[in-house]
């Protein structure tokens, strides 16, 4: 089968060099024989093995009868949303690691596909390499996943375990991680959260069957944590871990937040070091599953996206390959300020007694005190909502300098 | 799509129960209509709610042409080897968590299942509900697999634990497992190795798309462990893990082995605890990935036995749903003595001089004074194969209770 890549960048590249890996006999015998024949990018590599087939002309590859499979890695959501909605329409499949294009346009794209008897295939826009698209749509479509806790962004787990195992500021690790090339010069969509909750608007949307938009979700970056939050997690048995979690009830509601978690330090997901992601899976038959690999890099998405490949190579279009997302019924979902919390909360001592009183009514007690911090839990003794805990912040009139709500990932 | 289950125990009544909740909505939309229309099994089921379609006669339930599927949850290779070869040349699906079948006539199984143009999946034969299968035969069939460590015997590795967590004997380990229903009453599949050296037979064939017996497995139990040996891993920084590893060198030839390892304490392998299972896996495009879950129990089963059902019932059959497992190239295999060795050795101090004599010209060092015992390190400054060490041992005539070899698994 005859592919076509648009962006030869950091991702392109790579699945061209996973292509011409399996005709030298990496891949196990049933793959067909797979051959990338046009690339499409504005830059030139004159220098470049593929220099022959490097076009700056979308259009004449969509129309070109003999490319099957058009791999979408240019990014972003402008010019990436236009051509894969061009391939889609003209007829060929399309597989991607764009999760911001996902989450942002992945309903309309999947029924484009859907009218046009292609596929839309996505495997690497969460969790680089691990396959834990299609591990979740088919190995456990027939579970009912009650709960999905994942570490979705290497650059936030990386920085956390810097400042954890270096005991450094924030802003010393993500210099750190800026340096090692595993964060952007603009950090925001890792640090802020914004990258893994389009993962889990993916995930979500994908298990709930109704197109999730990632800014309903609520989320929490990492850039107001300080390194007392890792060693108060520590002293408590916790790791501190960037989390982006679903939880579905029983009457099928949905949970959905991106915040830093305490993970108890022998749950699985405490083990997950430096840039690695990994998602934490409860499902009513399986039980807990997790799926652990290398969340981004040039050959571990690429292995993802060349999984797409193969599935589309060696598998007949059929009537499972169909997936929508439907529109969201809005009452399917928890209104974050009516969600339950139970956390410790870091206030700096100059504060602290401000926002105890100002929480008297869910007893908060104190448990670590640590340099000039202290460690308060709530929504243990009393419940709490999370609507109480942001009105009894906002009561107390605390700046994010000055706390971190550090929520407990449920066991 | 209508399916029969053979065996009506564990695992069957599991995969009946995952079918129903799937009717009750638990499945992705995608899935088509599931029903269990025939059980067959040679014991009375009168208060069952299955009563009434439970028969003592296969022979029927093959000729029936309104039977798409049949699960084959017996276990052994007797009864469920005929059964099967039965099914598939009446044309039926098959679909098995019987490892020890898989492992000791998967080949001719899956040759049958090519020329009736059906399908004999094996997704629950290692890993329990981990999609283990699936993924390495498709998800990362692009990918050069490396290497394969697996934790895949959850009753060991709760031995295990339970040594080293309540510093108790192996015998007594054994009876806890056995009064929590995690050890038969002969545990001899588990303890010594049995279990996990089919799982590694399958997965080992799987990858190398030839048939490994898995009698030729080098293969060492727990039975030779003692509690020091736990508290001799902790000292130096690992963990100790029954562990199946396959690994392929640059010319394609493999090395097989099951024995106890010691793993780094910081290796995600290091944090599966009880008697969950874990497959790490290294390939040249995805790097290193880990899948993590129940190895056994009747709903995690039967969660990786329906995922095999739904891919039938939903993926029309087709040229790449033919799996072989050719003829074993025997040059493929690195012989068990030829293997490099990097170990601890644990000696009881009664024979510690007489092995140090005996190892001599590879430079053993001791590393630890533990109680009566201590451990030498050998293979690292000196190259040593299996071979030589199982020599050097046999020269200093000693005997299983005085050492136990605790190889390193490499990083």
């Amino acid at each position: 089968m005859n592919v076509a890549i648009l962006g030869y960048g950091v991702v392109g590249s790579g699945v061209a060099k996973v292509i011409a890996d399996c005709a030298t006999g990496s891949c196990l015998n049933y793959v067909k024989d797979l051959a990338v024949t046009a690339i499409v990018d504005i830059r030139e590599f004159p220098d470049d093995p593929y220099a022959d087939i490097i076009t700056k002309d979308a259009a004449k590859v969509f129309a070109d009868p003999s490319i099957d499979i058009v791999v979408e890695t240019i990014g972003g959501a402008t010019i990436a949303y236009e051509y894969t909605k061009q391939a889609l329409t003209a007829g060929k499949h399309v597989v991607t690691s764009n999760k911001e294009l996902v989450a942002l346009h992945g309903a309309e794209l999947l029924e484009i596909a859907a009218e046009k008897n292609v596929r839309y295939l996505y495997e690497a826009s969460v969790g680089g390499g691990i396959p834990i698209i299609r591990s979740l749509r088919r190995d456990l479509a027939g579970n009912r996943i009650e709960r999905v806790s994942g570490i979705v962004n290497g650059t936030t787990n990386f920085i956390l375990d810097r400042m954890e195992h270096g005991g450094i500021p924030f802003g010393q690790a993500l210099t750190e991680a800026q340096e090692l090339g595993y964060a952007e010069q603009d950090p925001a969509a890792d640090v802020d959260g914004i990258d893994a909750r389009r993962k889990l608007a993916i995930l979500a949307s994908l298990l709930m069957e109704e197109d999730i938009p990632d800014d309903i979700i609520y989320t929490e970056g990492i850039r107001h944590l300080q390194s007392v939050d890792t060693t108060i997690a520590n002293r408590l048995g916790y790791k501190l871990k960037l989390i982006a979690a679903m939880t579905r009830d029983s009457e099928d509601r949905m949970t959905l937040i991106v915040a830093p978690h305490l993970v108890g330090e022998t749950h699985p997901l405490a083990s997950v070091h430096g840039v690695f992601n990994a998602i934490y899976v409860t499902g009513n038959a399986i039980g807990d599953a997790m799926f652990y690999g290398q969340g981004a890099g040039t050959l571990p998405t690429a292995s993802a996206v060349v999984a797409d490949i193969i599935e589309i190579a060696t598998v007949p279009y059929h009537e499972a390959c169909v997936e929508r997302w439907l529109p969201l019924e809005t009452d399917r979902l928890i209104l974050h300020e009516e969600a339950q919390v139970h956390a410790f909360i870091r206030l700096s001592s100059a504060i602290a007694d401000r926002v105890i009183s100002a929480l008297a009514a869910y007893e908060p007690r104190t448990v670590i005190t640590e340099n000039n911090s202290q460690a308060i839990e709530v929504g243990r003794s009393v419940f709490m909502s999370e609507g109480a805990l942001a009105k009894c912040l906002e009561e107390a009139g605390v700046s994010t300098d000055d706390y971190a709500v550090l929520r407990i990932l449920p066991l």
